[in-house]
């Protein structure tokens, strides 16, 4: 192989499929990002056999060829070079590949190129063709749901569903689940898959255009692929059955509460600084006529008190929560105000946006004294 | 005690006096932060036998006292507080602090204000009154070069020495020295001591002024202390005595290079990308009649080779470092080119700025084959 190339859009390849470079692992290989020349375009791929990323950018191809590089050693010293161009080029009589810029020159030991469990480009069983800014938007506002909790697998991932009408991602770890919705015109294929918190937060890291594009979503029994812009990235899929959200989202509220969500976010991280070394991260609400009061207490350390203003429909109420599952829905509403809904002390209550009917979150309460 | 002060102040205060907070001890009052109030000022003080920081800001005092406070709730409480104004005020009832803010109320447990231990405001033995900006200067080009190696304590503290015309400050791990000078007009007391790098580091973030100020350093037995604006700090010193700096200085070299700082530091940089796994993270150096070869060499990865033109007086010469060492040194080199200053492959170099005569950096090399 021989090739040269840009150093910015070397790095942006690096940078793209670098997450999906495995670090522990019996298999050296997979340490190594796969470089292949050919025509005028250098693909590089990584893959931990749970992620598996490529990314195509455009090169001069003097020899085509492929080889494996360290991921790591690769990485650092192609964001180092001291040029705007690289050179790649393979030895014939030893296993080095040296890399060229300016007055810098580095003799890199190349891994086995054969050994390498090279992607294959998704051709069939395309599922849905989603802009990117969309897909982004349904992951951000749910993906924080889920459970880190690797004892019940299915809860680790995000359910990706999609019908007729409609895109809709949800996620839970059974104390609290996020949905949120698209529409998406016309679409013949219906799937629901439950696709690794991971691989979701790495999605919205690489999509990252300016003008909205083109995610084509492909399905193939145990795994997924997005493929966007000169990038795939294929994921495994969780196996096993997502609870039915519709059956979690209460019919109907007997007190819906209207607060300002900026006000009502610092307040609850305030009184949460207390809270949050005690066992249950527990804050109590108590939505008044005028007010919430909001408070915790931590017998170690002292007591917090504080009030936001708020517009209330029905009965005062007094619940308890556990503050993380408070804050990170306050953190992904972007509307001025929100509506806090609520039945009872210990039935599920709803907080969503005023201006978006698309997206929902169900929040189980803490039962206290 | 009763008081309100601004919560940018309290925030400074709190942020000069935090890394003077315990964090593993077994006195839970050293974890605390002291307020005391009296006149129209609140002095806040931390202390963990080691260091001990005291700042004092203004502040409406209603009823004068003295608490002791949980150093890090208090930090975050304020930090977060939603006013311009806080309020404090303890209770007579209970042992609790009130501290409110805007619509926000914290109740804290307070720590025995009678046990801790009170530092004192140093009132004699001056040293010398010396500019805040030089005493920062001294520190920042030499405190790196400081062992982290606690087995040699005189070596984990730089040297303070001051003449009847010089403030000196060095710092060794052995392997390589750092000293720099400046100039202080006449002055009566002499004086060594080894202040531990950690308080120096710590210096050099609090003293933050924008027009040079005044640091009056006070010496006492085993401690010594710096004042300046509403700060003081006080620091146990290291016992033992330093190696003179003055034998380790070589009288005279067969060769001196001139070379870019810049060019020879991004190089050095890229070399010592692969030596730095290796056992003792060598790069080579082999400066000829226009140039020097920089090389490193790791068996498992590969090798790295660059050249850095050079202007060279005296014998062309192979010899090789800790690439750190010189890395460490090329950081704080801020003239435009630097003077490499060798005798053999096996004896010290040295290397200063062009610029400035009362900076010099000492390294040993390490033997290769």
């Amino acid at each position: 192989m021989k090739i040269s190339c840009t150093k910015d859009l070397l790095n942006h390849a690096i940078q793209t499929v670098q997450k999906a470079i495995a670090t522990k692992t019996p298999m050296p290989i997979l340490t190594g990002i796969y470089l292949s020349a050919k025509g005028t375009t250098l693909e590089l791929q990584a893959t931990n056999y749970e992620i598996g990323i490529s990314c195509t950018i455009d090169a001069i191809v003097d020899e085509p060829g492929d080889i494996v590089l360290s991921g790591r050693y690769f990485q650092e010293i192609i964001r180092k070079l001291p040029g705007e161009n690289i050179e790649i080029a393979s030895s014939l009589e030893d296993r080095t590949i040296k890399i060229t810029s300016n007055q810098a020159q580095f003799n890199l030991l190349s891994l086995p190129a054969e050994e390498f469990p090279v992607l294959n480009k998704p051709t069939s069983d395309t599922i849905l063709i989603v802009k990117d800014n969309i897909l982004r938007e349904l992951i951000k506002k749910t993906v924080f749901s889920c459970a880190t909790d690797e004892s019940k697998p299915i809860f680790t991932g995000g359910l990706l569903e999609v019908d007729q009408h409609n895109i809709i991602m949800a996620a839970t770890n059974t104390h609290r689940i996020a949905i949120k919705k698209d529409h998406i015109g016309h679409n013949i294929n219906t799937v629901k898959m439950i696709i690794p918190s991971k691989i979701l937060n790495e999605l919205t890291r690489i999509m990252i255009s300016d003008i909205p594009m083109d995610v084509t979503i492909y399905y193939q029994k145990n795994q997924v692929s997005f493929a966007f812009d000169n990038v795939y990235l294929l994921s495994r899929l969780i196996e096993g059955n997502f609870p039915d959200y519709n059956k979690v989202i209460p019919p109907n509220f007997a007190t819906a509460i209207t607060i300002k969500t900026h006000d009502f976010m610092d307040a609850v991280e305030r009184v949460s600084l207390l809270a949050r070394d005690t066992d249950y991260n527990i804050i109590k609400l108590a939505f008044k006529n005028d007010c919430v009061i909001i408070t915790s207490n931590n017998p170690d350390i002292g007591k917090a008190y504080e009030t936001v203003p708020i517009a209330i429909k029905g009965n005062e109420i007094e619940i308890a929560f556990n503050a993380k599952y408070v804050t990170d829905i306050l953190k992904n509403i972007t509307s001025e105000y929100l509506i806090f809904s609520l039945n009872t002390p210990l039935s599920p209550a709803s907080i969503r946006p005023t201006d978006d009917e698309t997206y929902n979150y169900i929040i189980t309460p803490v039962r206290i004294n």
